[in-house]
């Protein structure tokens, strides 16, 4: 894996004939494909890159030079978080996340679906805050509510059931993140302990779950990157990220 | 079904057992799922609605009050056109519409993904004609190129195989309607015949299938309905939409 990220210049380190993943540290999108990798077991290599000067090859992975891209054979990628895991999922069912019921599976994508009006409110919130209005801090919490409401409603540890499956790891990225907004000073976005008892439980079992704890980040953490992307200069390597995916077998140097 | 489209105060037709669509006759989403549900041969109770004037019950079945959603139960519904068509599938496998290989599947996701950037310069370019910049004209004729390329390399007569599937029917309805741009005095959108003749022959095809047969309108018809929307005063019942689905066993009166 990349000790840093890779940049506009860098060349590609060479393909060693497992899953490879491009991502970027701090974004969510990637996370989810992270924890799906580390969930199922898979051996993976992790390739890094800096979103703000792209080195070139990224756009033969994806089009659209975003991450993540799963190299799933050498030259050859899919792209979106969903489109990845949901493949990963189907492609290696020993460790299945996705619930055997097509309706359940309906369901987990449209909570997603109607999750995204909170995560839309984070990302005005953590890199535009000047911007946010009263709709949004609505939104949030309506997104915590529906959340929360999901969760006391099944019944069960995770929304996936007694082990979290492809949609709590999809939704996991961004509660991460949400908890940076108070130590940025966005005391509106702070989740309330009394009201959110049963998701903060939740987010504590999601955190302290395998695939989760091997890559997650402190809100202080997510806090600081995002105030030195705010002030237009992103620290992408503010981290030691040689050591940070315990799942993959050994570290390797280039 | 209702024989035009029920609009605020009109009252909820009963649940007759059937799978229940609620869409709007010109909604290419809806049309998505409608194209699904004909493929698929199964029984359904469709229920066109006013997107103007929402009856107050669309609610209960999508929280967004959209179409198209899927009543599978009394009372109990799924929206999001992929989400519904992805759950049919599974749920009725006797007519696969998507391909057995985890990746294909994935590729044809992303072939949908790539492709709406031409439906959103469609969307543009019909209603909202005086917006239309050259880099919109631009991404509506490169959704053409990637999908001629696209039905060229697989080689097949549908990019599904032999027979239509789930990628072909959730872009045809676009297609469809892009073929109304130039009605409209959308020149730019035109579809070139000598530079597109796959992209056109696939078309064809297309609309020579059974399921598309039953459902499809003229280009002209689609004109029709996009002039009244943009004057404000959107004809939702110019057809008489009691005979439209020609793959429902029979016409019924409420």
């Amino acid at each position: 894996m990349s000790e840093k990220h890779l940049q506009s210049g860098d060349s590609l380190p060479p393909f060693t004939g497992k899953l490879r993943l491009f991502a970027m540290r701090f974004c969510p999108y990637a996370e989810r494909s992270i924890l799906c990798l580390n969930a199922k077991k898979l051996q993976y290599d992790l390739v890094f890159i800096n979103l703000d000067h792209k080195p070139e090859w990224i756009f033969q992975f994806n089009p659209k030079g975003a991450v993540p891209a799963l190299e799933y054979e050498e030259g050859k990628a899919i792209f979106d978080s969903n489109v990845i895991n949901v493949y990963l999922d189907e492609k290696y069912p020993e460790i299945p996340l996705q619930n055997s019921d097509p309706l359940r599976r309906a369901q987990d994508k449209l909570l997603v679906e109607m999750f995204a009006g909170a995560q839309s409110a984070y990302y005005t919130a953590a890199f535009n805050p000047q911007a946010v209005e009263p709709s949004m801090v609505e939104n949030f919490h309506k997104g915590l509510d529906l959340l929360q409401k999901e969760i006391e409603s099944r019944g069960t540890k995770f929304l996936n059931g007694d082990e979290p499956g492809l949609v709590d790891y999809t939704i996991w990225p961004f509660l991460e993140r949400f908890e940076a907004l108070p130590i940025l000073g966005q005391q509106e976005f702070a989740i309330d302990k009394s009201k959110y008892e049963i998701l903060i439980t939740y987010m504590a079992a999601m955190r302290d779950s395998p695939a989760v704890k091997a890559y997650a980040l402190a809100p202080d953490t997510h806090a600081k990157f995002t105030e030195s992307r705010i002030k237009g200069d992103a620290n992408y390597n503010m981290l030691d990220t040689s050591a940070v995916c315990c799942m993959r077998p050994r570290k390797k140097k280039e």
